[in-house]
């Protein structure tokens, strides 16, 4: 019933390539399927004015898509002389929910920048770029700790997100573009490997919903979530 | 135990001044306690590119603080030169939340613009330019149909929203700016009239919550907006 | 003959309601018919780089119109991405007048930026931007004189100002937009309390105009600063 | 007792050398003491939309500084990534100015630009500008009426401007730049070669003004312009 | 004696990998040694206004680095608000490189833009994104071609590009990072297939050079080029 | 057989006229046929934050066009909001090729911008301003070391450029904008006094080029070169 033939909590096939870039200090290219994001986390020692001289650390995202990652090209926001809407929304959350998973005080007064670049895209794009972004944040961290510049671990458990959507009135479980372009709710859930939720939103499209659908994908969420999260601990285990 | 001594369940004292602007076909000035919002709707005969042609109407919102709206005083956007990523989501989250409760065959290909300008903010500025710009637009559509420019009612069921959040470990509903600043959890909720969900927004901002606790936000938000509902249709009905 | 039925030298209804923010240091509401204006005053210890050093004072402006304040909608200039040319044109305007007023010796060296929002648009706004910018000034330096930070009073004089125009072959005092749009000649009038001239900017719209004109418009001015001047007094005195 | 050693109401040394310009249809350079603009007309067949279909002319004027036409480097405009405040308030007036002086129905449908470059400045450049600007626009006029595209003449009257102001308590006409710099308070007067008022802009600088002064200053301005019509007329009548 | 140990007229490995993208009618990675760039080309039926109605096609680039592809993180272009100097030189090379091997009769009017991204550098990103440019093009036409929508091949040869410069004193071909970050002079050579020059860029950085190196330079250039030709033929003839 | 009438190897009338600034350190309006190119230098003690503490001195160039120096009226660059990128492209060219010429360590820490503004436009700009740039560059220096701030002199040997390019089939020497706009070939050759080349620049417009040809054209530059040297050196030296 669904285009790709999934069963209803299915999720595409995920891999994470990690350490794919040669200069930044951790590096993945997750794929959910047809998206690509490519996923880089930078270390600086500065942090941002408001957070100076507090000794917590700081974690910012940045989000891009290349202008032919989509099924017709997109204006290179570059050009147009600035980031959409879209694009800032999406990277606020992103930075929000890496941030929710940080141990400012542990990480101590430095700043992490996750850039999450959008190679190719089929829906998805957001929760594939926290669960890679907390790969590379992930990556970047460990090096920290190797070097015994933070002592304590900064990222005491991983933050993964999944989408999930109310489609021909059925609640699926990571919509790709074909689905998400059709669905009537559309849900991002982010959370913790532990199972505590970070940001939660659903949002009508076209048709408003009950609390019974609001709990139908939840439960899928978590379903999802779980799986990713166990991705995510074995690639930045080795 | 709230630093304004309201009940855990207790909204802050809102009314709807109508009619406020010479000029709109539709405005209010809302007051949630401290939060002042203008609401202004503008109906134009013509619509966006993408709608041109389909015989649907549309509906969207704009969004802005006077910068001495709040505790410092914040630049003018208009003279930094940009919107901020926070003025671009809310004002998008305005739009999204209004067209969700707008039967847009009935409206007609016309569109209808929301201005929500804070005056004043003491937290919930979102919220409360949500049900605001809901009387707003009702009451600019209340003039299309007196003037038979429309024949049935493209409005069906209010839209309102309202904030709820952990405060000091409690949910508590309607965070004002002392609370919100304070809060471990920060919820918006959207409804119509008929208790059916719109969007769903919940962010841990430093603690993550459980599934219990996001209940317990849905409940008090149920309360809250069953009350603005009532205070709208009193309002627009005269 | 004039459209409201005033005299020549009558101006319209003029109200100030002072206090009617929350946040700052000095504001008011200033009503001139159906122009009303909100200004608010920014009290601020430090000062932009031109006079950090000098133990100066420093006033600035800025000016800005909700967008439906007028008869049709403008484009909101936040996001147009710039101040149009007559929103810098104005808020140089009122910021030059006001600097005019002030002994920036008593200042001391400290900034206060008058914001002046215009929430509905009748004709006027630059004078009543003006008028009103000095009552939010005058209340937020009685803070400081009663605080002690101010020792002499760096407003000696008020500021008002009034426009008068050539409207159907007549000179007349204090223009509303439909005067304004048909005017041939168009005055704005910057005056002290002590009715010394800070600013006279008089425009031929469409017809040129004599020396006698001229003076005609000078003579209404006059009468109209007067009465400004007198309500400036009376609300910031209590 | 002027830096100059100039009488109080002698003017600098001007000259208008015409035809400078290979390209434009009219063009000059004036010059003013030490100030030196370029002055270019373009005509184009097209006008701007809301002139579009109503028959009648538009002139329209912008302005711009050499960044090393001043005493130290200004930064390029086009560099800073927009017009400052006082750029766009001075092409504003000397647009304002030239329309003044053009009879728009004469003109027919088509639209003049008018550019004032100033290539080296010592105070008065937007009176400079307009003086040139009207001589530019008169000659490309000339070209269109040798061409039989205009019947009768859209410029009846030559447009002029001249600055005044209170230097060392003394009024005194066209001031350069170490008097403007010292000026307590400062003037323009634009009017056509009738006598007739175009704009009077005056302004304190410090010190405000009485009625006296005033007239002081519009009595050198007559003068001023006088001169500097005699001159127009001269170098467009060959 | 190269950082790397190659001879002084050794390319570093290159590899191209040919329809990465899902989406882009055109497209291949380009690996030159640690530069890696992401090329696809889009085909549209429209053209830009300069070319409407003239019966040719259009051909043009646009160019980015990803914020982590260098060493230190670069500020986002699209987060400055605006291209930098160098990227809009780059694309605008790479666009004329591109339309030189174009025959823009037998393309028709239709346009094709290349987006050459840069995921990974390392030095001698223009040239590669030249040479994988073409292969994207060359793709794209392909398809154009095989679906009888153009009849004769607008690509009749192909257009490569390699770097050149004067390290240590030596002539060299392919400059990697280290190479040309100490190069005292570089250039930049794109030739067709045929062997004939397109554009060839020599520029002195901190030494001047003699007409004898220049020489050196083009021979070896003219090497890098056969070697890049073979390799573009090869991946698109299959 | 060129539009000119000149020789295949002729060069415009070219002069070069000194000190035209009043507030410039160093300045010169160079003619080259009817292009007319303004040159001012200006002298400042501070760097750039990359050059600050090396102790090396630092020269950088800005390019523009008054709107109306070419045959129609191009968009004036600080209204658009942003430099266009031939304009960025030239002003980079003009900067590295008069730092070539620069011994930076006896100039000190201190900068030199070379503002070069376009009054008048008949192809050839980026050369006529690298030339005339020199010169300016020359005279503030000049003015450096008379005042023993400088000791030995930071300008070795001047630098100059000339065009040359492929016109009807033939190398032609200093091309105007009728040769230009038809070239199939356009070149700019930047070199020192000594012979020695700083940049080159071929590139193809419409028909590439051989290496006989390219030959060809190097040795008109030398020529050409040759003859703008002499002339710089003459003017200079009074």
């Amino acid at each position: 019933m669904r285009p790709s033939g999934r069963r209803l909590d299915e999720m595409r096939a995920v891999s994470i390539e990690t350490n794919v870039s040669k200069h930044a200090e951790g590096s993945c290219l997750i794929r959910m399927g047809d998206t690509h994001v490519l996923c880089t986390a930078t270390l600086e020692e500065r942090v941002p004015p408001f957070v100076k001289g507090t000794g917590l650390g700081w974690v910012t995202a940045e989000y891009g898509m290349l202008p032919r990652s989509t099924t017709s090209r997109m204006r290179r926001e570059a050009s147009a002389g600035k980031q959409g809407g879209r694009t800032v929304e999406i990277q606020r959350l992103i930075g929000r929910a890496l941030r929710a998973g940080v141990d400012r005080v542990a990480l101590g007064e430095r700043q992490i920048t996750v850039d999450c670049d959008v190679i190719q895209a089929d829906g998805g794009t957001r929760c594939a770029s926290i669960t890679g972004g907390w790969v590379a944040l992930r990556l970047a961290v460990n090096k920290l700790m190797k070097a015994g510049d933070v002592l304590s671990d900064p990222l005491p458990s991983p933050v993964a997100a999944v989408s999930c959507g109310i489609y021909a009135g059925q609640a699926v479980l990571d919509l790709d573009y074909p689905e998400d372009s059709q669905a009537g709710v559309d849900g991002n859930f982010i959370m913790l490997g532990t199972g505590d939720l970070i940001e939660v939103q659903m949002s009508a499209e076209g048709k408003t919903f009950s609390r019974d659908q609001m709990d139908a994908l939840m439960g899928l969420a978590d379903k999802g979530v779980g799986e990713l999260v166990a991705l995510q601990t074995e690639v930045t285990s080795a």
